[in-house]
């Protein structure tokens, strides 16, 4: 079942995570500051679907990338998604109070010590991605930290963050953008859609897939990440913030231009059929094997949080 | 001489640098956010002595290491360090408002942009250093990029910046602390030597440097990053905003400890005299060769800015 399968995955890269931000300093290090440690903890620790490891590792799987590896890359991803939630959470950012039903780091800290933390998990995502656990062949580990910095920086992610804040008007002049629907996908494309894609390229360069392989999975992650989003913001459009964990009806509130807020929510759960379709058509290659992605492709589009 | 030679360093990373920040999205980015770009540009290409790549070339010119890819190492390091003042300038942080004469990036920019700059320069630098254009051989990028970020991270950059940042009593009910010589050497390896070391060092690990020329850089390394903070240190005490560009005597007014503070100035110039000498003898072994880093040791111990 593929919760099941899904929670299995998280208390794997749950535990790598925990080993890696262990109270211990390691080779190389001076010594770890307790409340850097902390704050990184709390950044990463709380909890959560873990989709993203997920992604790499049944995407690893179908190459039969031994387990081990595939969750340690999976970890270093991981670490950048917390770090950029950590980050995003910010006063100067969204200024966000609550993650998970958490307090954010920030409030649970201060500020200069959040920002601190989100660098020293980007940092540790690159020193767990460059290690031999990974993968033993130094030319692959030097391709997926390739892959996952330009998923995660000026032309991916952050771009992407940098891009949904202009849209919100915070500067020059204050009023929100009103993005063209070709604008909203490429925004979406960088902020949400990078790692989502680099989750299942990673799988595909960890397993030695050939062009084609890695193609179809980059389409089939490429299709996930939009329908991702979609959910994302039609939860945003619909839920409260007891059911989400978090602060909802905040996209409106800065006016914020969504393909939902653009086109409404009957096109989006439209959308959402024809992208789990699509996303089902690019694993075809891969055969009965691959049925968990498809699942995986429906749970993205339908889930309630 | 040695200043010549340090700005002919300079120049060839300034060249680097510029091309890394050109405006053309690279193969795997979706595209290059101006605003965000503009100002990770503020942060790098604002000048400054480029003090670390010149470290990594001429330790790497020790064995014969061909200079692009020295160059090339330096430039991903670069962007560590600037980086880290684009996040130290914070107002959250150390909040400053100019940095070598000129706005900082959260005043010249706003405080998101700065952090997202931040953040998209510390990727890069990663991405710098996985490219095949700094080693033929991945074995030696990924050692690199291990080293790097072990350098930066918790156990090094970052977690110091966190005990400055609680030396000067920020947290904690507010007081400054009063740091022992060995918890003020702990924090300064961590927050400013730790980059020096990993300068040294990475000319040796370009170089396939023995197992003893590595200990050897290694310690040089660790020898002028005390210098180099003390000197600064000492600058602070003694200088003037006008002459070292930025605001000065700000130690002090934060209660914050340091050698100078602690022993003296006297006693720092005797120091730094004794730390030239002792860096000398960590670079016996290669002879006369290595007599551009001896005159870099005096260079950085008694710097006026």
């Amino acid at each position: 079942m593929f919760e099941t399968r899904l929670a299995q995955a998280a208390s794997l890269v749950e535990a790598v995570l925990h080993d890696i931000l262990s109270e211990a300093a390691r080779a190389g290090e001076t010594a770890r500051p307790p409340r850097l440690l902390g704050a990184m903890r709390h950044g990463v620790l709380a909890g959560g679907k873990r989709l993203r490891p997920f992604l790499v590792a049944e995407t690893a799987h179908l190459f039969g990338v031994p387990q081990p590896r595939a969750v340690r890359a999976g970890a270093a991803l991981e670490l950048i998604h917390c770090y950029s939630l950590v980050h995003d959470d910010l006063p100067a950012m969204d200024d966000d109070d609550l993650r998970r039903g958490q307090p954010t780091v920030h409030r649970a800290y201060d500020e200069a010590t959040a920002i601190l933390a989100g660098d020293a998990l980007l940092t540790l995502a690159f020193e767990v991605m460059a290690g031999d656990a990974v993968h033993p062949d130094p030319r692959v580990r030097a391709e997926l930290l390739l892959l996952l910095a330009r998923a995660s920086g000026l032309g991916g992610m952050a771009g992407g963050q940098m891009l949904d804040l202009e849209a919100e008007g915070r500067f020059a002049g204050g009023a929100p953008l009103a993005l063209a629907e070709t604008e909203i996908r490429q925004l979406q494309a960088m902020k949400t859609g990078a790692l989502i894609r680099f989750a299942c390229l990673a799988g595909a360069v960890l397993g030695g897939a050939s062009p084609e392989e890695r193609s179809a999975l980059e389409a089939y992650g490429a299709t996930i990440g939009l329908a991702f989003q979609i959910a994302d913001d039609l939860i945003d459009h619909e839920g409260d913030a007891a059911s989400a964990g978090k602060a909802t009806g905040k996209d409106a509130e800065r006016g914020k231009g969504t393909l939902v807020s653009l086109y409404g929510p009957a096109w989006a759960r439209a959308e959402l059929d024809r992208l789990v379709a699509a996303a089902g058509r690019h694993l075809a290659p891969f055969g009965p094997k691959a049925a968990i992605l498809g699942e995986a492709a429906h749970f993205i589009a339908f889930r309630q949080v």
